[in-house]
């Protein structure tokens, strides 16, 4: 069944509340009609039926809503991810989506090459929050993702304060993915840190560890910026069980 | 220390052959001087230190040559992947030479859309190789890997006759990642198959079955066709202690 993501709560009976691309969709590419129905997903995580109704114009009406009880497999993931150059944090934001991260933070280090002033950081944000909801509905989420305001690292070391977050840091040669996955329960929230071209600086990573994060390596093969989340959010789903279907509730 | 791959075996005594690129990049980028040396490997893996040697016009002089002894963490993994839309095919060779496979080989399926003629399939080719070579110097690769001629289903049959291998399949709901790698030793090679945008139709997975391949599930989420062989290796290598640093013997 197709699953559309609401911008407000639902309220049995009322209209849900949907972009306007995604009505558009639905009456203009899908040509559902009076009276078909498709499932309804809000920020809280609640669902509901929508039957398209056609009596006072095209809209989908809600019916009864069940509070949120679906859990994706793999659970909650937050991806910290620096800040990159050209099209490489769109391809992030696109393929953690996919892998099922539930939040995107992006994040100013000190080696990011890529500075957001205030002013492009509103057009930005929208852009990602965009581009994860439409690979959210391409690889049928549950829940549609966040895409935050970027965050300084002193904002992440506040952010990950009670959170088991591990830091991929290529310096790092003691501790494995293997090593930091094993200290957290599969189902706890989990946090990845990765860092932007240049790599995250040691003072950064200090910084972390201080807050709770361990640091971890990847392996002596050295992956792009935008590799390293993909393959570390890879392992960490297969790990929590993310990547077996038959984990998941909904 | 710097990494060459040689298009030739190394013979101790001789001049190391390298690619005019890679010469240009020795001595113009790099800027080495008489004296100055590298680490040289060949396309069998033997290795060798080379030395700068300018009496004779500029070249790389090789020094004793050691038998393949190198192993990469993770070990032996062909990725056998669906020639796929625009780009896709060159950034999933790019992100699986970072993540450690040693051979790619495009495959024609009944769903792929993009079709290579004999004439193009000596430019692809060499296209696909160039980006390998790049992103194996870039990433520290021990060991240059392959692209292959594009294969027939058919031919990837007989191909992995006789290898562990395993074929992400859309359909497939009862066995896992986990389940599929826990029956190949970590050291034996193993064929990975990732199919098309359209996917594989079950008649090809049929036949890769009975070539001896086991069909997996990759998790409920559903990746696009270019994300699916980058989850799929960065598992295989982690599972296989490829994102170990502490499993890698130079």
């Amino acid at each position: 069944m197709h699953r559309l993501f609401c911008d407000a709560p639902l309220v049995m009976g009322e209209r849900a509340v949907v972009s306007s691309d995604d009505l558009h969709h639905v009456k203009n590419v899908l040509r559902m009609k009076d009276g078909e129905t498709l499932a309804l997903v809000d920020p809280t995580g609640a669902t509901a039926m929508g039957t398209i109704d056609t009596k006072d114009g095209f809209c989908i009406r809600c019916g009864e809503v069940s509070p949120s009880a679906a859990q994706e497999a793999g659970g909650n993931i937050t991806l910290y991810m620096g800040l990159a150059k050209g099209d490489k944090f769109d391809f992030v934001v696109q393929k953690a989506v996919e892998l099922g991260a539930s939040r995107i933070v992006p994040v100013a280090f000190a080696r990011s090459v890529v500075k957001i002033t205030a002013k492009d950081e509103e057009k930005k944000c929208t852009r990602w929050n965009k581009i994860a909801r439409e690979a959210a509905m391409q690889s049928g989420r549950l829940f549609l993702p966040e895409v935050t305001r970027p965050m300084s690292v002193a904002q992440v070391c506040a952010d990950i304060e009670g959170m088991h977050t591990l830091v991929a840091y290529e310096l790092e040669k003691n501790c494995s993915i293997a090593d930091g996955l094993a200290s957290v329960p599969t189902d706890a929230p989990l946090g990845l840190i990765v860092g932007p071209e240049g790599g995250i600086e040691e003072r950064e990573v200090e910084a972390f560890c201080a807050s709770g994060a361990v640091s971890i390596s990847l392996g002596s093969r050295i992956m792009r910026c935008e590799t390293a989340p993909i393959a570390l959010l890879s392992v960490a789903q297969f790990v929590r069980g993310g990547m077996d279907a038959r984990k998941e509730e909904v």
